[in-house]
Formats: structure tokens, sequence, C-alpha cells
């Protein structure tokens, strides 16, 4: 596929459309969202047929896309996202006079997107990546997901009537299909200038490698997924018992277990572990196991599962039959804490509904597992007020471990808002600093630029003096609108 | 060397030193600074001596990293920095409870700093990378830049006693001696979580690519210079031809043109070039050879200048004879713009005292020239208002090819404030989100974490309902203090 023509396409467009107003380009961001609700009729069965995921989810995955695109709608609209730094001029300063700087965000270029396919809506072809990438005036060139074609197919066009309706460059948005190899080819493309992807941690780090071997490097966002460990104390398990294994298998088994936020790991205390161990089981067998996505993943589930039955360390608790190609059936096992320090092997995420249960004894290795943890997307710490004041040191590691710690509830269903922080330390992303979830997600597709002396006649308007946007500014120093 | 130790110290030196007041980090910050004043009778010689240049000068940049400090210490101090962000809960949210969500920056881990030869101060133990670091709640451990090992070592001195006297622990920060080998073993260490390095490209590639290739791929924040190419249209240099040539010779000979904003390339419209080439070469004829930074950086100098030599498409204004082993005697070349256009080596930095005089015949041919610069730091453009503002597509162009944009002046001289931006795309730095001068360097060390539903009492200041520290956050979408 000779994919110079795109790029050169999307490059034409990108030298426009990062200087269209917020105001256009929320304009053009609410048209998608309305072309999605016109197709709902349609998307939603097709979605669901595709993904195997039921109707009423793929509804609310709808919802939610809908809802992410009025939100960067918003912000554009807004419009102080771009950090307007001023730092005025000074003619007398000695030894010499100082300039008039002034900065703000401006679009990277091209973005390469890829689908993911648990999320056929929102983490897809008009998912938060597209979307994000779009709102900071970068076009975007998307890598559909083979797993949910004619969606994505039907998302796409959704995007190019919102182009043409906007009157805006073709190149603005790209629907490319293809396989790895294509992927590949679009990370390299000489044109690119930023990757967002969401899947597995094979995919993702060889994105993140073919990006950095570049001639020129690039940012690769990978969100790869993680085993969200929960870890229960003592008071706070023995006092809600029922409730939190009733939340947790809840959490672990929806959608069939496939959310980047399932909880994999839950670290209890040895004091509660059997009971808690029952209550869990008990809970598992009143759910009917879903289908999952196609039968390559039920098939790495079962795979992974075998995998770990082989292991002696492991103590089942529910042992999840293979009874067809296509469900999910959940699956736990207990691990004493010390044989799960002894090998990094436990940490590895199983996408779908298994969790390993770590039973601890002491304080002491619990800190111990939190020091050890790889890198997450969440953590979630479940105890009773005055226990966790007396965790502070617990509390300080686990938050190097993670880029979202909770304290009540289960690391699903992530909230698109402002202080989302949906990316965690390596390997649950390839870049912590930034999040694919919620407004700050626009910030991957942007960098800084400084205007020294320019005329004032051709200042961005977001850094005209008169600040005709209205916008949260920095001028010398102090907020200011 | 066994530099487990060192990380070790530095890691749990982080564990406490990142939650440390902004008040407090500011109080360290300063006793920095002072100690730097107080031993300026001792630095400035010393400095002078290891790096041959002029004391003066040194005095000039010890008052600039004094003042760097300042601006960081006073940006913890007043806090708004994190990006405190708050989304309250809403539990009558429909279909689900919406959770309170609280997100702020915190430190990513144990910093590597590389010193610059270029600023033994500035750049180097007490520099930007260092300070903003450490304002970031981040321990620095620095490698020493061997040109100028013992004003690295009293620098190292003045930060210990002030780590010591602010009774923090001592792996906050950590002096360390060595060459390449040393330099690649701190990137590699899987307990450091970000380098910072100013120097060569070779130099800052290297890095980077042992830093994509680690276990955990961690950010390098190299800044490796570039040519600064300042573009003069035709009526303003027409117009101002004897002063313009004054600036940019004044701006290309300061320091013996050992600044990463040194203006390498300078593109001149035929019918001035003859005139203009005059008058720089008159004004180059009064410039004093400088000595370089040492005898190996003068020695590549020449080495360049030897190779460009050869290349039949360049017509030599001035030629530097290498008079001694130490000296960069200036040196300015012609070339056509098609010839330019045809080879990317045209595009290589020298490091040193040479510019490239790059004359074109026409608009279309300085457009392509922007087409196919690559990243650099800052780009200089030269026009009457009238002139520039037929050129807003030129300029559009300019943008992606640089992090600061300059309508006056020369780029030599960075402002340190809020609104600069010192980093370029690819290959003038290998991040081009972030910069390595003024206030918003403190961002490379940091990364965002969410807190969703954390008791109260456990929250850290920068986000309690009440702000005790009186930041500016967001709140439900809408800034405030």
């Amino acid at each position: 596929m000779n994919l110079d023509p795109i790029f050169q396409s999307a490059q034409e467009a990108f030298l426009h459309y990062k200087n269209i107003s917020g105001k256009d380009k929320a304009a053009f961001l609410r048209k998608i969202a309305e072309g999605l609700e016109a197709e709902k009729h349609s998307l939603i069965p097709m979605a669901s047929e595709e993904s195997n995921l039921p109707e009423g989810r793929i509804t609310g995955e709808l919802g939610r896309t809908v809802g992410q695109i009025k939100l960067f709608a918003n912000l554009v609209e807004e419009g102080s996202w771009v950090e307007a730094v001023i730092d005025h001029a000074d003619p007398d300063r000695a030894p010499a006079p100082k300039p008039d700087i002034r900065r703000f965000l401006t679009a990277l270029g091209p973005v390469v997107v890829f689908g993911a396919s648990n999320f056929p809506l929102a983490f897809s072809t008009a998912g938060g990546d597209t979307i994000s990438a779009l709102a900071a005036g970068c076009p975007v060139i998307y890598k559909a997901h083979p797993a949910h074609p004619e969606t994505s197919k039907l998302v796409g066009q959704v995007i190019h009537k919102a182009v043409i309706e906007s009157t805006l460059p073709i190149g603005v948005f790209t629907h490319v299909e293809g396989g790895i190899e294509v992927g590949q080819a679009l990370a390299k493309h000489p044109t690119a200038k930023a990757v967002a992807f969401t899947g597995s941690f094979a995919g993702g780090k060889a994105l993140f490698d073919a990006a950095s071997q570049r001639k020129e490097p690039i940012p690769v966002f990978a969100e790869m997924g993680s085993v969200n460990p929960v870890i229960a104390l003592k008071e706070k398990l023995g006092n809600n018992m029922e409730a939190l294994a009733k939340q947790f298998v809840a959490s672990l088994t929806l959608g069939a277990g496939q959310f980047c936020t399932n909880p994999g790991l839950i670290m209890v205390p040895d004091i509660h572990a059997e009971e808690f161990a029952k209550a869990v089981k008990n809970e598992l067998e009143l759910i009917t196991a879903a289908p999952m996505l196609h039968e390559g993943i039920a098939a790495s589930y079962y795979n992974a599962l075998a995998i770990l039955q082989g292991r002696k360390e492991l103590e089942w608790v529910q042992v999840a039959e293979a009874k067809d190609l296509i469900k999910a059936y959940p699956a736990l096992a207990k691990i004493k804490a010390s044989d799960w320090l002894e090998d990094e092997h436990f940490q590895q995420e199983v996408f779908g509904s298994f969790a390993l249960m770590v039973v601890y004894e002491h304080f002491n290795e619990l800190y111990a597992i939190a020091q050890r943890l790889h890198g997450q997307l969440t953590i979630t710490l479940w105890g009773e007020e005055d226990e966790l004041a007396k965790k502070v040191d617990l509390i300080n590691q686990l938050e190097e471990k993670c880029g979202r710690l909770l304290f009540k509830g289960v690391p699903t269903g992530v909230e698109v808002g402002y202080a989302m922080q949906h990316g965690g330390p390596y390997p649950s992303t390839t870049d912590s600093r930034f999040t694919s979830v919620g407004a700050y997600a626009i910030k991957r597709f942007a960098r800084p630029i400084a205007f020294q002396d320019m005329p004032h006649e051709l200042l961005p308007n977001a850094l005209r003096e008169e600040n005709p946007l209205g916008i949260w500014r920095m001028v010398d120093g102090e907020f200011k609108r």
C-alpha cells in the first residue's frame, strides 16, 4: 500500500486545519457527534454483532463516545487549553532590553490512531484518541481494527461527511484498513508526528519500538492495559465481606473482563482470605458467561489460564472450563504473597475475567508487593478511614505505581472529565505523563511554540494583547482572563 | 562503578522529598542560590579558566544561574504549577453515581542530568535541568562534564551543603564523575526515571536510544542544538543592511559561536546578497578570535570547515585559518538556494562561529527551504511589517520547524521567563513537547496522578477542598483560586 498520497493529503490539510478557530473546530466535532447519533439505529446492532458485546453495553458506549466528543468540542470552543503565556517586553531593562515573548500550544501534525477491539466506538474510529487529536488541530490517519470493520467504516463515513459539511480539506481524516504491516508502515511514515494506540502490550511495544527507531523518533501513546490491583485492608474487608465480593465480581466480569481497568489482582489479608474467597466464589457462580470479542481472544484467555494451571503455587477457587470457543467463564486462583513475590510472571495480565488473589500475612509483605508492582493504570485501596490513616507510607509507594488511585468502588468505569488520569507508569502505558481519557488527552497532540517580537497583526488570536478569545492566560507570571 | 547504592539512596530520598511543601522546596533552592553567590569569588575565575570563557561572560552566566534558581523557587512556592484539577462527586447522577476525582502533577522519580560544556554554570551542576528537576520533586544524579571538573565539584558541594542545611536526605543530589560509559550506565539504571542532556546530536541520540531500549523506557530530554536559520526578506534587508550585518555577526561570534542558538544559516535574497556578504565580512574582520572551550572542540570546528571547503557549491566570503589550536576564527560561505536544497549535509551544525549564507532568487525557493528544513530550536524572520503580512504561508510553514520564531534581533540570548520555549522539533531536541529553559521546564519531570474518592485528610494540600495553598485550580471545569 502506497501511503504517501494519504500522508501528503494529511500534511496539506494540517497546514490549514491547525489554524482554524476553536469555534470552527467545535462545530466540526459536534457534526461528528450528531452524525453518530443519527446513525445509532444502524450502528448499535452492527457494533454489537461485530464485537459480541450486548446492545445495552454498545448503547452506553455510544453515549460515552458522543459525550467525549462534546467534552472536546466545549474545551476547544472555550480555548484556554492552549496554555497561552505572555511575557511583555521591557525596553528599559538593563543590561539588555527584554523582548516580547508569547507562547501557546500548537498542533503536532498528522497523527496515526489505532482502533481498539474492546471498544468498537469509544476507543475506535471516532473514539477519544481520534477526537482529542482532531481537537488539538491534528489530522488523523485512522487504522481500523479488523475485529469490527463495518462499524469502523460506517463511523469513518460519518466523520468524512462532517469534514465535507464543514468545508475542511479531506485530508483531515483518513480511514485505512489493513493488518499489522500496514500499522507498522503508518507509524514509520516520515510525515506522521505521533501515534495513539490502545491494546495489548505486544502491539503497543512494537509500535513504540518502531517509532523510537525512526530517523525522526515520534511519541507513541500506547495504553497497554494492566492488572489493576485491588488491595483490601483487614478491617474494611472484615466489615464488608459480602458487599466487596459483589462489587469485585461485578467489575471482574463486566464485559467478559475485557476492560483495560479490569481488576486481575486482589490482595487480601490471610485472616479473611478463606471467607472472602468463598464469598467471591458464590458471586462468580451467579455470573452467566458472556461471549468474548472473538474466538482468538477467547483462545488466548484459556491458553493463559492453562499455563497458570500448571503452576503449583496456585490454589484454584474457581476453574474456568472452556465449554465453548467464545465464552469467558470467570476464574479465580489464590497464591501466597511470598510465592507471588518470587516470580514476575504472576504480574502478567490475563485478558478476560480471571483474577489472582494474593494472600498476605503481614503489612511488610503488602509493602514489598507495592514496591515490586509493575506500573498500572489503576490501583484500588480498600480500607477504613482510620486504617488508611496508618498506611501513609503504603499509599506513598502505591502512588509511584499507578496513574489513578481509588479508595472506593472498583477501577472499571473510567469517568470522562477534567480530572481523569487514564495512563500510568510503564508497562501500563508508554508515556505516564499523559492521559488517554478526559480533557487532558488533548495535550498529547500539541507542543509549545514561542513567538518573539511578532508583529501584533500576525499573532494568533490566543496571544493578542486584547485577548479576543477571552481565555485564561498567564500574563507576566499572573493568571488572567 | 557500582551505581546501585547511588540510586537506592536517590529512591529513598525521593519517597520523602517529593512530598515536602513548595515552601520547603523553595527554601532549599534559595539556599543553593545563596551558596553560589557566596562562592562567586572562587567560582568565576575557576569556571573561566576551565572553559576559556571570559570572566565577564561567566559573571553573567552566574547571574543567570542564580536567577533561574529563584524563578523555580518562586514557582514552587506559589504552587499552581501542579495543575490541580478537581471534579466533585455527584451521588445522584444517573445511571451511575459520579465519584470524586482529583488530579495533580507528581514528581517522576530520580532524574539523571548531564552537564553541558558550553555553560559551566547555567546548564551544568546547578543549571536549569538540575534545578527544574529538584523543583518538581525529583532527586538528581548529576553526571559532571569533564571539561570543567573543578567548577562542577565546587557547585556540587554548594548543593550538598544546601541539602544538609535543609535536613533533606542526602540522596536528593549526587555528583558523579566519569566518561561516556558511566553516562550510559546512569541512563540505563532501572531506578532512573528521566534523563536531561544538553550537548551534541551524537551524545543526545545515544542517550535517547539507550533509554528507549531499556526494559522500562524512560523519557530523554536532549537539547542537541541546531543551525537556527535567519531569513532576511528583501525590503527589510535593503533598508537595514549595516545594522543587520552587525547584529548577525555579533550573534554568530558570541562566545566563539558556542551557543545552541548560534545562527549558522542565513538566507538572503540574491538582489542584496553581494552587498550583505560584504557588510558581514567587514564586521567579521573587526572580530578578535576567541578561544573555544577546549582543543577538541576547536579541532572539530576546523575539521567541519575543511570538509565544507571541499564542496564546490560553496563560495567562501571569509575563510577561517586555524592560526592556533584553540581559537575560533569566524568563517562565512555562500551557496545558491538550489544547491543547498540538493544536499541535507548543508543543514549540519558546525559548532563554532561559521555561517552558511543561502542566496535565494524567488519566494518559491524560500518556501521550499522552509519545507525542507530540519527541526530547529529557533528560526528568525527579518521582514518589514508589510512584507511579513504577505508571507503568512511562509510563517505558517516555519512554525512547523522550530520551537521559537523571532521577528526581531537574533536567536542568542535565551530569556528565562514563563513564555520561553527552548526546545524544537527533532533533531534539535528529542521531545518538542517540552522546554529546557524557563518556568515550564519543570513539567518535564512530573506526571499526573488522579485520586478517586480519597479520604479528605489523606489528600495532598494542593487538592484539599479548602485550597490551603491558595493555588489556581480547575474545579468542575472552571479555573479558580
